[in-house]
């Protein structure tokens, strides 16, 4: 879908980051989602060897990001921004959920630049940067135990970032070739019959016991190529035991 | 709310992990979503102080870790799982999506232990053990580099899991006895040990055959007395037949 080129607009924005191993996690967090713009304010120590081993395969984003000053630095021409605090520390904003702000993020970068910005790891964002910021959006997580990795975060609200540029709500299942209901009948007479063929069925009371086999094999949605091998072993079974009646 | 309870009976089951950090990380990663019963099956290294240091204030539930020499043994007591991969690798099982493995897991936990099964940071799982788990489910990712960091991994499904508990309105009406894993493996080991006597299944070739099977009955969810009719339906069909090996 064409959504997912919104992500391009969407910038994930560190702020006085102190280990280079997070900055790198988050690079490889935000390319398995499919984002590559990274800004990094004033961080502790960049470029670090830490940042690469952690990126893997994600090096390319770090090679790639904006080291700047300040946030303001950072958010130069974006259209809207998204502070990411763990807890709400004030009323001035709204706090909306992750994924309440990644549905938000995609909306607005339909109009321009978009940011989502991160504060130290030990302290967060200041009051001063979180009111740099249109909103703020948190994890929803454990109130006694609410800290979250930095690149943990990051990867959370670049997944949900995915999934509102993707807008899909479950893959689409394989396709299989389903019995027909006529298949699946014949399977079923053919059980029952072999069912007696080896004396498990009392023909007095059979009844029940087929209604539950149904049940389960109904459930599992048979497919034709299940059904042809059900049958075959079905005939394994019947080999060599008289018909039963 | 009541529903969070649901998180205890879910097990984050990592296989195989290499990098004790890693597993520190993912403990902190279910502890801020609220989850605590971490399994570890044949992990590289633990304890280790590289976890201990990753998972900061989340050292309680590496404490409490269960070390397992095998998944089966990690799987014992549950009721359903879900095997988390990359990718989905074969037409064996259902695909979802973090999210609806989430819902799932939650909506299968009012019911029994669950499992969230997890493989070594390079390779993933095997087919074998995904092969021992109910679903597969991954984490919606860009196509062109999908390699999530384990803990990056378990912290989107823990998210997920959260989520799910916290919004779960009501109880699925349904309510019957599911099979356990040891009595649903036992049943396997039946089906095919039957196939072998009523010389069905070629002892040269039985892996693809058994695979199909499992990825019939796994659709289905079997329940305990569902079990228990399938193997007097196998132990009448065995009847008279020399046990082949």
């Amino acid at each position: 879908m064409a959504q997912l080129a919104l992500l391009d607009k969407v910038r994930i924005v560190l702020c006085g980051t102190s280990h280079p191993g997070n900055i790198g996690a988050a690079a490889r967090a935000m390319k398995t989602m499919g984002l590559d713009a990274l800004y990094l304010v004033e961080p502790k120590r960049f470029p670090d060897p830490e940042a690469e081993a952690m990126a893997t395969r994600a090096t390319d984003v770090l090679r790639r990001a904006v080291v700047c000053d300040s946030l303001d630095q950072a958010l130069a021409g974006t259209v809207f921004a998204v502070a990411c605090t763990a807890r709400s520390r004030d009323l001035s904003h709204a706090l909306l959920t992750a994924r309440e702000g990644g549905l938000r993020l995609i909306e607005e970068a339909t109009r321009g630049a978009v940011a989502l910005v991160f504060g130290p790891e030990k302290f967060g964002l200041t009051g001063q940067q979180v009111n740099r910021c249109s909103v703020i959006a948190t994890v929803p997580a454990n109130p006694s135990y609410s800290s979250l990795n930095l690149a943990a975060a990051v990867q959370v609200f670049c997944y949900e970032l995915r999934l509102a540029a993707e807008g899909i709500e479950s893959f689409p299942q394989e396709t299989f070739e389903p019995a027909s209901y006529e298949e699946a009948e014949l399977f079923f007479q053919h059980l029952e019959q072999t069912l007696y063929d080896i004396d498990f069925l009392d023909p007095k009371q059979p009844k029940r016991l087929m209604q539950r086999l149904r049940r389960l094999f109904q459930r599992a949605r048979l497919e034709r190529e299940e059904v042809n091998i059900l049958r075959g072993i079905l005939a394994a079974a019947q080999k060599g035991r008289p018909p039963n009646s």
